[in-house]
């Protein structure tokens, strides 16, 4: 029979330039959260013992640490195994024995990033009430994480979700952080949007409240809800693009929520009045009872999941052991 | 404890004109196959009555009849919830239920046809050795059905791996059997690639040996291993429509392999040739490391699938009690 005892959680987000940390009491409270500089220094090697010596200074004695959830950019499988994080200037290893062996043992649950994330705003966000959600996170780059029955979809080498590289678009000239051309990064970013808005802006002489500013995702759905012509067009645009390539993502997973993170869903609702129309135009019918949400947890979304990540598993754990 | 004794399992694959059943015994050999007719008579209410009657016969007193399981081409939940199947005329009701009524208590594991399908080229097919694949079905029309970690991936409401109505292209003028315009399946079914033929062959007085015979799928493929030029450029378009949706998928679910079946994957390993160019060409670099497998199951590939279900459900559950 397992002994229920105090026990909390640390939910870690790694991210290029801070690592996020969460301390969680059982029950999924957030008691302290704080960030640490990320080191990139010599291939990244300091990054581990870093968060380690940060969880050990939040562990007090009184109570047990049942574990530590940690989200990583990059692609990680279900035994931990990272696949190289170039942000980060790490190769192939298991993060969860590393890091697990620098905390004496406690065990060490990893996943990428955006699924973390997803996990975390289905777990507490705008997610919550689903099983089944894609989270999409518009900001500097556009991030996808999957979770279907309550679980992080991870796919073989821990690269489900990234919908953000998914070619979308013919012709394109410019290339993506990625090395390709088309993808739907492109336009639908929270700087593919400032692309779009600044190619129809540019030598078409046509007036628009953004010819007077500095063009940022921000200010297109600014100027949208001034009813701004050219803006429309640019939403439109995103709209289009967005509710196609959600529409084939629901073909293959058939969530019952997509929930639109990042920096872009600041503009809120008015997104969808957007991208849903496109959706429903061209997703197979019995896909079409999904509802849209906004993401809620913002940063925090992260060390939300990685602790939920560690919950969930540890209580794995616990239902095969006991009962 | 878990007492072995001789089991045997049953796969159900219902289709609009026949319902293939296949006995298997506990280690998945197929002892014998046969089918029955699908009345879709009274709203498809005869269905299940025949089904089991079928079952009964082969039900012979020695050794026990664990579970059986049934592919539906309809989505079906996890539940077993049956949500319209148009073609057999059925609405909204409990399959496993229903059927496990009429089987004197017999455990019913149900499932969509295509992801069951799915299921059997993993445990005994073309992608046998894998535990992530996506199976795609290029038959009249276009399925899909995707397997994740040796299981089904069922979706929300039984629709995941509705690949074949992805929108892909613009400007399309026919309709698709589902009702919208530019599907996957418009043009990679079998139909789909006659009709890219069609499209090309007609006034514009090229040459070609499809102008001498009636135009199908299998013709162009042919011709395409003739070197025919225009059968060239028909595969080609397939091949870019097809390889970039694969990618896109990929980008979503990351398998370690496609399966490709139905009647065009009678023209070999050819098709690769032209469909894997385009999707290393789209696709997130993380998910390029991917298997092309052709499907060898054949029409038997939803009653492998079906009793692999019943079989893997059965286990789960002594799992659960025993040991």
């Amino acid at each position: 029979m397992y002994q229920a005892v105090s026990q909390s959680f640390f939910g870690v987000d790694v991210g290029g330039t801070t690592v996020k940390l969460g301390l969680f009491d059982q029950d999924g409270h957030l008691l302290e959260k704080w960030e640490i500089p990320t080191d990139t220094g010599d291939r990244g090697s300091h990054i581990l013992p870093d968060i380690a010596a940060s969880v050990k200074t939040r562990i007090t004695g009184t109570g047990e640490v049942a574990g530590v959830g940690i989200g990583v950019p990059g692609p990680v499988d279900q035994a931990g195994t990272v696949f190289r994080a170039v942000n980060l200037g790490w190769g192939v290893f298991n993060i969860s024995e590393a890091l697990g062996e620098l905390l004496g043992g406690i065990p060490v649950f990893a996943g990428n990033d955006a699924n973390v994330a997803a996990l975390g705003e289905m777990w507490q966000g705008g997610g919550a009430g689903y099983r089944n959600i894609v989270l999409v996170t518009l900001g500097t780059g556009v991030g996808g994480g999957i979770i279907r029955d309550g679980k992080i979809l991870t796919g073989a080498r821990g690269a489900a979700g990234e919908i953000g590289h998914t070619y979308v678009r013919d012709g394109e000239t410019e290339v993506c952080n990625c090395g390709k051309k088309g993808c739907l990064e492109q336009y639908t970013s929270a700087t593919g949007i400032a692309r779009l808005a600044r190619r129809k802006l540019t030598g078409t002489g046509r007036p628009s409240s953004l010819l007077n500013q500095n063009i940022s995702a921000k200010a297109v759905f600014d100027a949208v809800k001034e009813k701004d012509e050219l803006a429309m067009e640019v939403a439109a645009e995103f709209g289009e693009i967005l509710g196609k390539a959600l529409a084939a993502t629901a073909n293959v997973v058939n969530p019952e929520a997509f929930v639109i993170g990042g920096g872009v869903s600041k503009a809120g609702n008015i997104l969808f009045d957007y991208i849903v129309p496109y959706y429903n135009e061209t997703v197979f019918h019995a896909c079409r009872d999904v509802a849209f949400e906004l993401a809620i947890l913002g940063n925090d979304a992260g060390i939300y999941g990685a602790a939920k990540l560690a919950l969930d598993n540890r209580a794995a754990e616990y239902g095969k052991l006991g009962s």
